[in-house]
């Protein structure tokens, strides 16, 4: 408890003989923790020049929300101090902001169609330094090996010895996502216990059986059991959720939660302790909803996440763009900036991540505003990874193992596998409202016989399994999507991600089935004119193309998809793709054939009552 | 990154399958986490009744900064959630605040003079439920096996199976704690490395070798960087600190700080990242100043801390204690009792601790009310320990292993060993301000030949070794102290913790060591009317004695020391234990002599210019 005045600090400070000539890798950096803190204090004492001085900067402070203007100097990838430094290089960053790098709370990279290597490109020249990915759409297909997969591919990413992008991989807790479809792998309990105790796995990825949560599903908490053993952070999905059954879903050590919908929702959460994500995705965002429940009590328990980001979106904004969607909905950047940064690293236990202050990773990014925060330049421990939006890092290779490829595992298919015979005189038909995943049962009325849908306001659906060729197929119809005149099909359909195709024309159907079969997987579409296809050919998920290339090939498909006349209201794959998803209601089709979530069974394509 | 709405929860829930006849501790707790989960689950849905349920009580919610009235359930030792349940067991909180269990950030027990168990019943009556302890002056007396008897000392104590207090302990880092003294032990890099990879330490305790930090000394650098490599926190120590040598300071990982006098040094070290610590200790607080610097943006990186906490405190109040004066000083409870629970616990990185939520650990305390946060009862693990102040558990054993017994080792001494012969006419004299710690050089003019105080403002004082028997004596004079007719000494003696005995009286200061030295250790007075000696059996520095007889005795002691003059202005005897202190400015005396803390070095007694 003794106190000695700086003044007197001479006189006990001890030698100064660590050897200066230490160890250092190629990149420069030292070896050991010592040398690396004594290069870091030299600097900061200003006996040795920093690597990097970033001068002319505001630089914005997490832990008080104020902006302060001057230099930023760097030392073996870590921040040294803010103040006046002379560097071994310099950087002028012409007065704009400094924030450190973005963390993305919960993302899966699948979503986007793109390699990890492509979306790494996009992220990082947006700023993005760290992501939290949960591989579920991967794993569901290869198992384990898609997970490891996503980590290699990301870690071969690399810049004057450092990767430009951190990724904690959180083991997918729920595959197959239901019993009620066939995926391409399971990961049980067991399974979960062995895997969590590896390196690879940050933490437990998002549980969304919550019922099996609440209900104390024996699997389910073995997983959970795992991961409190072992001290592992596990990713929530509990949309809705409240009250007595929050706080039983809360005893399974569910740390965090990016599925609120209203403010009250993100409110309760925040206050039983859970880390509640504002998601800004794609196809789904809480920001309105997540703004209004922030204050200045519990903004340190609100996160930002992306969950699914289409590759055309990332090319506009990744977490950078999120942080301006807050503030544009009316959140001052003192909150929206932790929520992206500090935040997420302490919700994480990431150590030295966050924040622009002494000993701190040097991941850091400069933007031109607080409004839009376009990225001008992207710093990875202190290495210029991107700039003016492109990145200085190679990201065109692309590593692609065997257990990734070759994945569409499809028996020969003939139109004849399309056929249906109804014996009565009416069928259920699944019928999406537009802008929504939900379905609703529809009976129509048909002629007996075999079914034919052409010059109807229906077409047929078949969910064909792919990862085991058994050969297996669920056939349903579906209402009022508008396609006409041949088919589309798609190797994406959550979560199990078998094969789901829809046409009128059995023919096309099939010619569908073997083009997706062929690319290894895809985007395809057959009409009168032509055939196209898309290969999709990492797992049947992402494409290893360059991203202008996907996001072009893609908007050409959905564009010809739509002079076949699907609805505007639809993305014509997209929308497709979900129509195999039987956690959302109503009516689902998946390879075992029509589910029906409110019954919790499967149901025959004739209402009981015709037979 | 599916949706099920929970009316459709029961669709996919999986089998009700965990055999609910589990093993269980003797405690009645389950053994396996799986298990424990299961519990927890069944008693939010409201399947199974809680094991305890408070009812009738004010929450207070560190997340939000709310209070809800209601019940708070409790299994297995954690909290179920906030709600309406029913309880095996059930307790009236008669409409008090209830609280999580308070944490100290930075406390070295060994000043209170007591015991660990002794200590535990006064702290945990005070709703203390952990604290981070620093174990310094033990460790400079008997190494690490100081630190060893703490924690198993503080381990044995047990109610229904439940450790009523949790202690982090934190490996001392300034062992000893200059080179100018001699200490029992010490621990150099590579003692440390081995040390903190062992389970007994959390992380590293305060380093006060600040300027060893920031002038890159090779065996501080290796103690911090064995912490860095461990991931272990290590606690600051930094005084006035402030810019570059701040930042320099904090390049060596260094995450908190315990030292701040000004606002402005709050706000500063907040702003670089450090947890601020406000101290609220027995000799020292920074309460006013602390509380100044806290804002709504900040206020997370504010933590409670005692340092130091004198045993007639500690039954007055302890974290509670130190809460109320936040409140009484002007700060919000909803940000003082955060920064001494939840924010405590976030800065030490302990899971599950420091707030009332669902699956974290039932520590709790009832509060009558939330400006004097007197605890009527308190909860450890859902276990009630302690209830109107009186403790449930058993604190009367004494753990009292062979390594901190009889730690006292002098060399016989006479009466000629406190002999001073003067050459000269002159004198360098301590002069100590009341109510300080800092000192001052007087130069007095004596006559020259055997020297004798008596009838002089002038004391003598000597620093005798006291770990190894080696004779060594530091001897000085201290200026207008007040003691007349005696001696009086103590084996407390900061940071090395030899026998500091001051006196008029050669006779009566060999008596007051020979005391000391039968006693084991304690504090020692021999006046005209007679002796008094209180032992200070545990390493010389703590009390085996009950709490109120450490009070008494050494009550009656200080009492004893002013009928012999001492100025009201010091502690009789703590005021001593400083004189030894050479990392305080500006004059100090050690076994090695005096030591001129300006000049860095050691003085003579008489001024060069005399000989």
């Amino acid at each position: 408890m003794s106190v000695v005045p700086t003044r007197f600090a001479g006189a006990f400070s001890g030698a100064f003989s660590v050897n200066s000539h230490a160890a250092r890798l190629p990149s420069g950096r030292h070896v050991c923790y010592t040398e690396t803190m004594k290069h870091l204090i030299d600097c900061a004492m200003g006996r040795e020049k920093c690597d990097l001085v970033i001068k002319n900067v505001k630089v914005f402070n997490v832990f008080t929300g104020n902006i302060q203007c001057g230099c930023v100097g760097v030392a073996d990838g870590k921040i040294v101090g803010v103040g006046n430094y002379e560097g071994k290089e310099e950087y002028d960053g012409g007065g704009k902001y400094l924030l450190p790098s973005f963390l993305d709370a919960h993302i899966h990279v699948e979503s986007s169609l793109l390699s990890p290597e492509a979306f790494a490109a996009l992220a990082v020249a947006q700023g993005t330094g760290t992501i939290v990915a949960d591989p579920h759409e991967i794993v569901n297909v290869c198992g384990i090996a898609g997970a490891e997969y996503i980590k290699e591919a990301f870690s071969r990413l690399s810049i004057e010895g450092v990767k430009p992008l951190d990724v904690l991989l959180q083991l997918p807790s729920c595959v197959p996502a239901t019993p009620f479809e066939t995926s391409g792998a399971a990961i049980g309990g067991r399974e979960t216990e062995e895997e969590l105790g590896r390196e690879l796995f940050h933490g437990l990825g998002e549980m969304m059986n919550f019922p099996g949560v609440i209900n104390c599903d024996a699997d389910v908490l073995k997983k959970l059991g795992a991961a409190k053993a072992r001290g592992k952070i596990v990713d929530g999905h509990a949309p809705a959720l409240s009250g007595s059954q929050l706080d039983a879903y809360l005893c399974g050590g569910i740390a965090t939660d990016h599925e609120c919908l209203t403010a009250a929702e993100f409110t309760e959460k925040a206050e039983k302790g859970m880390y509640v994500q504002i998601r800004v995705g794609s196809s789904t965002n809480s920001v309105e909803e997540g703004v209004k429940a922030v204050t200045e009590m519990n903004f340190r328990r609100f996160l930002v996440c992306s969950d699914d980001k289409h590759a055309e979106d990332l090319r506009k904004g990744h977490v950078n763009g999120a942080v301006a969607r807050l503030v544009q909905a009316g959140l001052p950047a003192k909150f929206a900036i932790p929520m992206s940064t500090l935040n997420v690293a302490e919700c994480y236990h990431v150590r030295g991540v966050g924040a622009i202050a002494p000993d701190y990773y040097a991941d850091m990014v400069l933007v031109n505003d607080l409004e839009n925060f376009g990225a001008a330049a992207v710093w990875k421990r202190g290495v210029l990874v991107a700039e003016g939006g492109k990145v200085r890092f190679d990201a065109s290779k692309r590593y692609l193992p065997a257990a990734v490829r070759d994945t569409v595992h499809v028996k020969d298919i003939s139109p004849k596998d399309f056929e249906i015979e109804v014996k009565g005189g009416r069928v259920r038909a699944i019928e999406m409202p537009p802008q929504s995943l939900y379905t609703a049962e529809r009976i129509v009325a048909v002629k007996a016989g075999k079914l034919d849908v052409r010059g109807t306001d229906l077409v047929k659906l078949a969910v064909v399994e792919r990862h085991f060729a058994t050969g297996r197929i669920g056939l349903g119809l579906v209402k009022g999507y508008g396609l006409r005149g041949g088919a589309i099909g798609i190797t994406v359909a959550h979560d199990s991600h078998n094969l789901i195709v829809m046409g009128d024309d059995d023919g096309a159907m099939a010619r569908v089935v073997s083009l997706l079969k062929e690319a290894g997987g895809g985007m395809a579409l057959v009409s009168k004119t032509g055939e196209e296809v898309f290969p999709l050919d990492i797992a049947g998920l992402m494409s290893s193309a360059p991203a202008e290339e996907v996001v072009s090939k893609t908007a050409a498909l959905r564009a010809a998809a739509y002079r076949m006349g699907v609805k505007s209201g639809y993305d014509p794959f997209m929308s497709l793709a979900f129509l195999a998803l039987p956690v959302i209601p109503l009516l689902k089709l998946t390879d075992r054939g029509l589910f029906d979530l409110g019954k919790g069974k499967f149901v025959p394509l004739e209402p009981e009552e015709n037979i």
